[in-house]
Formats: C-alpha cells, sequence, structure tokens
C-alpha cells in the first residue's frame, strides 16, 4: 500500500518529515514543493554568516559532510522529489489536491495526496512604516538576505547600524555588526527591556550592560515611526524619540506565521495566524499534518497555545510527522518554552515562564535570584553565572528558570536540566536534589542549580527575605532620606572603598563580628544586607531576626549582582 | 527547646549539616568533632592543586570570598564549635554520648547529644602490598598528601610516576602528572579498561586513546605484586606483567567507607562496610543521621544500594540532614549516579547504567552508540561528541547515557539533562523529544541527546542494524578470509585513501549513488557499511534492504568512531 506524501515547503520541518517518512516506507513517494529556488538551509544560521564566523552562505546548505542539500541531493541521496519555484495556491480536501503553480511560467497544475505536510513556516513582521523598502533596509530571512547584508557591510558601506527589536535575532544581529565589523550598532526596543517577557527586567539590565561594553546602544521604549533615506537607500531612522543615521536598517520585530493556505482550506487556525495541531502534529483533517513555524503548539506549562518559532522545533516535529505518515503514533506533547541566544562571549537562555509570564498565566508566582560560580571556587576558570528561578508560592512548583553569564555552554547544561524535568512539574525540592555531574572544573560541589533551588526554598519558608538588584536600587535611590540602613557584611577590605565613597550611607560590620557588635545596627528602621553574592548576608539575617530585628532585607547576588545590574556605588 | 546536635566528622558532609541546622536553629548548639587538625576541605580540587592549576594548597579550605574555614571561621561566622584532634571512640545509643578522646592528649571524656551526625567519610583503600609504605607511595587523601606530592614533583624528584588505578582519582592524577609537570607517567590497572563498569570498552577505548596522545601509558589487565625501593624511596612497580621504574606512586584503587564506629554501636551497616539511611538520611537509630562518603544510599535505577563516595552528593545530603536535624522532613531518596572525569581538554562523563550495569542488574538492554557534532555543522566552534545510550528492550525505557568528547560543559549539560529525567524512567520517545536550548553556538537543530535516542529508536525499531567500534574491529581482523564486504558510503574523495590502502577488501559506493549501482553489492555475505558518522550508512542500509539483501549492518559513530577507538585502516 504505497502512499503519495506532499509536503508543502522545503525548509526545516519539510525535509525532515519527507526523509524520516522515505526511511520508513522507501517504497512510497514524496513529492516536497517550495516557491523559492532555495530549500533546506539553516536560517538559524544567518547571523553567524553576517558575522563572519561562518565564512560561506552555501554552508547554511550543506550537509554535515559537505553536501549540498538541492534537488538533486534530496532525490539521490534521499529518494524526495523536491520541485523548487512552485508555489502552493489552494488545498482541494475533498479531493485530496493540491494546486500548484510554477512561479516562473505561471503554469498551474494539481498533485493528488494520500496525506499532506504544511510547513510553510513564518515571515518577519512587516512593521507598515514608510521607508521598509528602502535599499539597505533588511529583515533576516534567507540566505539572500544575508548575502546581501554581508557584502554591504564588506565593501565598506556600513557605518552604522540600527537593528529593530531585542529579541533573538535582532540581539545576535547586533552582535554580528558590532563584534565582527566594529559597525556603530543601535538597537531600537519598543518595550522597556530586551527579550520582553522571556526575562526579567533584572536580567534583561545585565545582559544590555554586558552589549553596551561590547559597543551596542539601546534605545528602550521608543517606536519607530519612518525609515527615511535618499536616493533611494537608507540614511536615518526616526523614534518617537530621536533621529538615528544608519547606513543599514535589521527589522527584526519578530515572525508571523504563514497559515493562510490551511485557513482557506477550512483547517483550525489560530485567530492571529498559525496552525492548530494535536499531539500528533495532526491539524483538524487527519490526512493533514503541520509543523515548524507555521504551527501553534501546547505550552506545557500554562497549558496555553504557543507560538515557537524555533529550527529546533521543526527538527524534532518533522520527525514525529515521518513517523506518523508512515502509520506510527509518535507525539509532540507541546514545549516547555527553551531558548539560548549568545551575547558576545556569554549567554541568556531560559526554560518555563518568567515571572511576568507565570503572573500573566495566573499563577501565584515568585523570582529569586542568585549568583554564584558557575564551577568550584577554587578552579581557575570559575566564572558567576547568575540565575533566576520562578516558584508557584503554595505548591513550591518550578515553572522556570533563566539565566545570565558564565559560557553558553555551562548556562545551557543548567537550562536544560531543569528543562527536562519540568514537564513532570518539579518541586523546589526536586531542583535542590537534582544530581549534576560532579567534578571541579565543571560544577560545584553544591551545583549553581542546586543552591537556586535552595535559595528559593529559604524564601518560601520566610528566612531568606531578598530583594535583587533592581529592589536594591530603588531603595539605594532613597538613601538620602536615611529611610533604609545599608550594612556591608563583608570584611572590612572588601567593604572598604564604598565606605569611603559614601560616607553615612554604607555601613560595615564583617559577618563574623555581627553578633558582638549589634549594638551599633540600628533598630528603628529597615537594614538591608549586602555581600558579595549573598551567601553572608543571608547569615547575619538570620543573626538579626534572632535578635529581634524587625525589618531586614538581604541583596540576592549581592555586589555581583549590582554591579553586572550596572548600579555605580 | 534548644538542642545539642553532635556532628563527627569536619569535611564536606559535616560541616554542611552543622551549618544549615544552625540557620534553622540558630538558638541550639552544635559541636562538630575531627581528628586531624584541617577541616572542611575540597577533597576533590586535590588532583588540581597538584597540577598547579590551583596554586596553594589552603584554597581547598577557603570560602568562595577567600576566608579560610578553620575553628575560629566556624565559631565566628556559622555558630558552629568545632573540636579538632578530637577521635569519637564510642557512641552510646543508649545515654545518647559519645565517647572522644583528645588525639594529642589521650585524654578521654563524653558529649551528650540530643541528635548526632555520623560523617565520618571515606579512606583510600589499601593494597596491602609489599612496599606500600615507601617514601614516594601516596593516596590522594587529604591537603597534607597533595602537598607533599606536589613538593616532591615542584623539586624535580619526580621523573616517572605509576598510578595505581584507572577510575576517577587515578585518571585525574595522571593528567595532572602528566599535563602540567611532564612528568613520565603510567596507569596500572587490574580491569581490561579505564573507568571499570561506568562506561562500555568503546568510550574507554576513546579516552585511553586520548589520554596516550597527551603522554600517559595504560598497562591494562595487570595486578601490582609489590613496590619496591633504595633507602626507603620508592624506584619501582612490580606488577604480574613487568617492572615500571618510578619515582612516585599514587595508590588509587577505590575508597572504602569508614563505618566502624556505627558497627559497633549496632546500626545497620552494609556487609562491605557503609551505614545503611532512609530517605530521611537517618540510620537504624531514628536519632542518628549519616550521609556522605560512609553512608549506602539507594541507586533509583537497580534499586540496590550503592556507595557514591563524590563530595557533590555529600552536600546535598548534609543539607538535607540539617533540616531534619531542625523538625524537616527533607528527602533524599537516592541516585542516579551521575558522574564525570575531565581529561586534558575533553571529558568521560555518564549517567545512570553502563551496558554492563544494566546487564549485571537483570536489564535486557542494548547500547547503541553515536558521534554527531556538538552545535549547528556550520558553527565554527563544533566538536565531535561520542554518546551511548542503554535501552531496556522491551519497556523502551532509558537506563542510562554515557559519553566521551567535545567539551566538558558541553557534555556535562548533556548528561545532566538525562539524570535530571531518568528518575522519571523516560523512554527513548521521551529522550527524543528532550527540548533542549537551541541557537547554532550551543546545539544542533536536532540536538545529539535527541539524535541519540532516534538512533536507539531504529534500532529497536530493527530499521537501523549497527555494531560500534569495537564491532567493526572484530569484523575487519577477520578480513582476510573475506567473510563481511566492506562498503564505505562516502563521496570518492572522503573514501579514496582507504580504497588505495586496502585493495580488494575496502569497496566504494557514493551512497546517492547506490540505488544505481546496487549489481556491484555481493549478496552472499553480510555487507558492513562505514561513512563518516553513521548517518549515510543508516540510509545505505536501508536502500539494501530494501532490495532484499539479506545481511547488512552499518558501522555506529563510522570513520569518527573508528579513529577515535583507534583502529589503523
Amino acid at each position: 500500500m504505497s502512499q503519495h506524501i506532499v509536503v508543502i515547503g522545503g525548509v526545516a520541518l519539510g525535509p525532515k518529515a519527507a526523509c524520516r517518512f522515505k526511511r520508513l516506507e522507501p517504497g512510497s513517494k514524496v513529492t516536497m514543493i517550495d516557491q523559492s529556488a532555495l530549500i533546506s538551509y539553516g536560517g538559524c544560521g544567518i547571523p553567524y554568516y553576517v558575522s563572519g564566523e561562518v565564512s560561506e552562505a552555501r554552508e547554511l546548505s550543506t550537509t554535515s559532510f559537505h553536501m549540498v542539500r538541492d534537488v538533486e541531493f534530496f532525490k539521490e541521496v534521499k529518494g524526495v522529489d523536491v520541485r523548487t519555484l512552485t508555489r502552493a495556491t489552494r488545498i482541494d480536501r475533498e479531493n485530496k489536491q493540491v494546486h500548484i503553480q510554477d512561479v516562473t511560467s505561471g503554469v498551474t497544475s494539481v498533485l493528488d495526496y494520500d496525506k499532506l505536510v504544511i510547513a510553510t513556516g513564518a515571515t518577519p513582521r512587516r512593521l507598515n512604516l514608510p521607508g521598509e523598502d528602502l535599499a539597505g533596509v533588511s529583515s533576516v530571512c534567507n540566505p539572500d538576505d544575508a548575502t546581501r547584508i554581508r557584502e554591504g557591510i564588506s565593501k565598506g558601506e556600513v557605518g552604522k547600524a540600527v537593528i529593530i527589536g531585542a529579541g533573538f535575532i535582532g540581539l545576535e544581529m547586533a552582535e554580528a555588526f558590532a563584534d565582527m565589523w566594529g559597525v556603530e550598532t543601535s538597537v531600537v526596543e519598543i518595550t522597556g527591556q530586551l527579550m520582553p517577557r522571556l526575562v526579567s527586567p533584572a536580567l534583561a539590565a545585565m545582559a544590555r550592560k554586558h552589549m553596551e561594553e561590547n559597543g551596542v546602544e539601546f534605545y528602550f521604549g521608543e517606536s519607530v515611526k519612518a525609515i527615511e533615506g535618499e536616493d533611494g537607500r537608507v540614511t536615518r531612522v526616526v523614534t518617537d524619540k530621536r533621529t538615528l543615521e544608519a547606513d543599514a536598517v535589521i527589522i527584526a520585530a519578530g515572525v508571523v506565521p504563514i497559515s493562510d493556505l490551511a485557513r482557506d482550506a477550512g483547517l483550525a487556525v489560530h485567530d492571529r495566524g498559525g496552525v492548530f495541531v494535536d499531539e500528533f502534529m495532526r491539524t483538524s483533517d487527519p490526512d493533514i499534518y503541520a509543523g515548524g513555524d507555521c504551527a501553534i503548539v501546547k505550552h506545557l506549562i500554562t497549558g496555553q497555545p504557543v507560538f515557537l518559532p524555533l529550527g529546533s522545533m521543526a527538527n524534532r516535529q518533522g520527525r514525529v510527522i515521518g513517523t506518523n505518515l508512515a502509520g506510527g503514533d509518535a507525539r509532540f506533547d507541546g514545549v516547555v518554552g527553551s531558548f539560548v541566544v549568545k551575547l558576545f562571549e556569554t549567554s541568556l537562555a531560559g526554560t518555563g515562564l518568567s515571572l511576568e509570564a507565570a503572573l500573566a498565566a495566573g499563577f501565584d508566582a515568585v523570582s529569586v535570584l542568585l549568583v554564584q560560580l558557575d564551577r568550584a571556587h577554587f578552579y581557575p576558570t570559575k566564572e558567576l553565572m547568575t540565575l533566576e528561578m520562578i516558584v508557584e508560592k503554595t505548591t513550591r512548583r518550578v515553572l522556570g528558570v533563566q539565566g545570565f553569564g558564565s559560557s553558553g555552554d555551562a548556562m545551557v547544561g543548567r537550562i536544560n536540566a531543569v528543562a527536562a524535568i519540568l514537564r513532570h512539574q518539579p518541586t523546589v525540592d526536586d531542583i535542590s536534589n537534582l544530581e549534576m555531574a560532579y567534578a571541579p572544573p565543571f560544577a560545584s560541589a553544591m551545583d549553581v542549580l542546586n543552591s537556586l533551588a535552595n535559595l528559593a526554598d529559604n524564601v518560601l519558608l520566610g528566612i531568606n527575605r531578598g530583594v535583587g538588584p533592581d529592589g536594591f536600587a530603588e531603595l539605594w535611590d532613597q538613601r538620602d532620606n536615611g529611610s533604609c540602613y545599608f550594612l556591608d557584611c563583608r570584611e572590612e577590605a572588601d567593604a572598604g572603598e564604598y565606605l569611603a565613597r559614601n560616607p553615612g550611607q554604607w555601613h560595615n560590620i564583617p559577618q563574623g563580628k555581627l553578633r558582638e557588635r549589634l549594638a551599633e545596627v540600628p533598630r528603628d528602621r529597615p537594614v538591608v544586607l549586602v555581600c558579595n553574592t549573598g551567601a553572608r548576608s543571608y547569615e547575619a539575617q538570620i543573626i538579626l531576626d534572632e535578635q529581634g530585628f524587625g525589618n531586614v532585607v538581604n541583596v540576592q547576588g549581592g555586589m555581583a549582582a549590582i554591579r553586572k545590574y550596572g548600579i555605580d556605588l
């Protein structure tokens, strides 16, 4: 019982589903169509081609063994028939046919299918701004865009670049311009922080500071009103607050799923676009599958539909579809929303919900922030890692973890460990005891992830009452009215410079001397305890609590967090 | 209701339990005793002090903020009373007393306790060999040993070193000698491979080859019969097969738990040593807790008791004990057995069971081996990672994953993701869909861990029938009798040199040409398919299967695994 499978879309999910199916049912036929000439490229690699880290655009279209993934490759190596420059114009579900059109000649025809895969992907969101079509204005869509952008830079035509949007692509492109080519790079973002909704304002501020130190400027809370140019080429970006000169503009304001074909065929589609699928990746028509950037999946923490356009999703979903096309019952039951973005030599990453997302989803949640070394404190390559954990108060359930700093691999390793267990609704205690492989070159004996959960445990118990660096900033801003007593619990040698710079406002009692110097601590105002990373200030808080001091908080992440956040003391 | 807690043992678990308890019950009293003068040091750091990566031995005894963790520190900063050079001689459970003796003066006394913590740790296994007490022969036990070893090296007294035992400590010490000091270093191991029982022979062979390339010699399957010396100093190690010159000898033949005190007090103790504890870390006496290197815990995969002496266990168990001493009900319900050891610039790591351990535990298990890039194939810092997955055949349950290669952080990240989910009895399908944070600098769109599970899925389905590099080695050894047809499925350019070196024995048809050149492939003998890493040989196998070739296998990990394993073709 040989089948004919038609796949609409030749990037990421389409090829994966087609090839998996052909391996399971070599006797069946697969026809994959794509409206463009280029298929099966690694779109996620575009920023790294623009930066020059990937030297040739064709590397994005080759296999790991250097064969170009073109029409001939799919035919010979994979046994899949591909028709490029072929657009699907209509799905006729009743007759199980796809109407197609040759893009070059305009000739139309139909393809019969037994089963159909919709892998139409997503398209960069357009802003409908004046000037959006000027030369030098691009989105980051396909290798042709990338080649044009990189050619412009390498010819020296780009002295200044403006990126619109501070999400994944925006940040990756900002790094590509600023790091490898030394282009003066600015990012304009309409919300108040980078990676809005995905990470907390505190982590976003740390990431922003790091990028600023690497030469990227940010303009938050500004919206672009126009893109202006001369002789058809871009020269300026006009926001509601300023005008920025620009030889190149990248629009990175997110992507929207391409689901018109599905919607017109009467399949269930989200109001804002995106094809609904069940856990088998089937649309509302059991003979039609969809996945990748054009599909809507379930978020396993919120239970809500979510649009998560990532190459990794497309690959895993593609395999599931390939299996099911061949009569299998593979499942893709949802996502927890893991992500990572490289920011120069460090990274920002997370899984599950940020505090903002958790509150928006109706959870009674709290977040805690930890700064700790990523490996044994005596091991020479140690670095500070900042992690934030989001916890549901009543159930102690962990809803998400996000982090900034350290090496990308070390960060991703922690995030993946949480991601792996997140669908099992772990409590704080499960993460306290998560069994991380231990050796001093790779972890502390109490790994930073275990410590993060321990901190959450202490916060939920009420014995650790902390504020993050953003909370500290608010308190410190009011220091002139003397409403808080700022107490540095580090040794004199560490606290000295802060005492000198803030006479009368910054105080110091080393934590080991606190029991004998209690009389120096005022009982008439809140005490704010600070140490290097939050360990001693927590111990100090316990001492003050025991002595009946009423109102004591410690700064989570301590001076390390304060410095990374960018507060000048 | 203030309590008095007595803690026997001042390294790792003891201090952790003591300090956690004091934070929860600041009004209670803790007395921690230790028979030596030095407490609370990071024993796991010793190899890195010997190597010189950690410059001062005192760094192993300081906090991350550079305070020495001595008696005064515990008193002032932690509120814990410590008595060093104090040995516990007997536990009187009836009267709730610990009999103690001052090591220096010999004076005895008793300590009353409300609750007791046994944290007596483990001691290096002695081999009872002639010459074991010669100068220059050491175990790796405490910073004093380490200082002695490093002094010897740095004075130039050590030209040749012999390590006895190829487990964690043995390999770490071998690296320390060979890497940083250029000492001629040999490792003698009684079993046939390094890290016996923890990793497969194939992964062990790859790790061995890597260490040999970095100057370490191995002698497997040899047992040491004597250590010989002149003028009281070691000069030679005599095995059952050879005599090795040695200026320094490290005995790294494992450690044994110190549990005499517990056994003599009538507590439940394992036949081979080690105190039994329940999930609250209580011994058979509910007022006495034990943990760390002297305790026996449950292996969550086998359900059997296991001795797993790791600093990370001690720290997490110590916190659990501290919580429970203060009336809490924290749990430590067992381990999955995660580990990692750094081997020069790479690492060997794992979690759960190896195939050998799984079979020994009665599982009907199979293992699969994958070699794949650890990040996007176009990203410049990519490296090959070798992973092995152990699966129960009937249930598809994943029992363990081990790996070699790539950077330690990248490897540990994958192992930790599996470790996190392992207690939830994941199937192959769960790992196929494990949601790894994705960006090209850190992962492939189909992460190596997802691919590993996909391979296991295909093997269980019977559509991928593979042998590992060790299986290939056996087949290749018999090539002269022509019993197998070795078919290289790579492009001509890659296969050419192997054809030239092995005329008539090595054959080449690029996978994309296989359909049209089927007539060249013999049907009268097994066909062994090889490509770069196993992807194309799997595709080729499917083509031959479809054409009715009866007996086809492909080499998992392909030429990459063959090279790492050390087979000369």
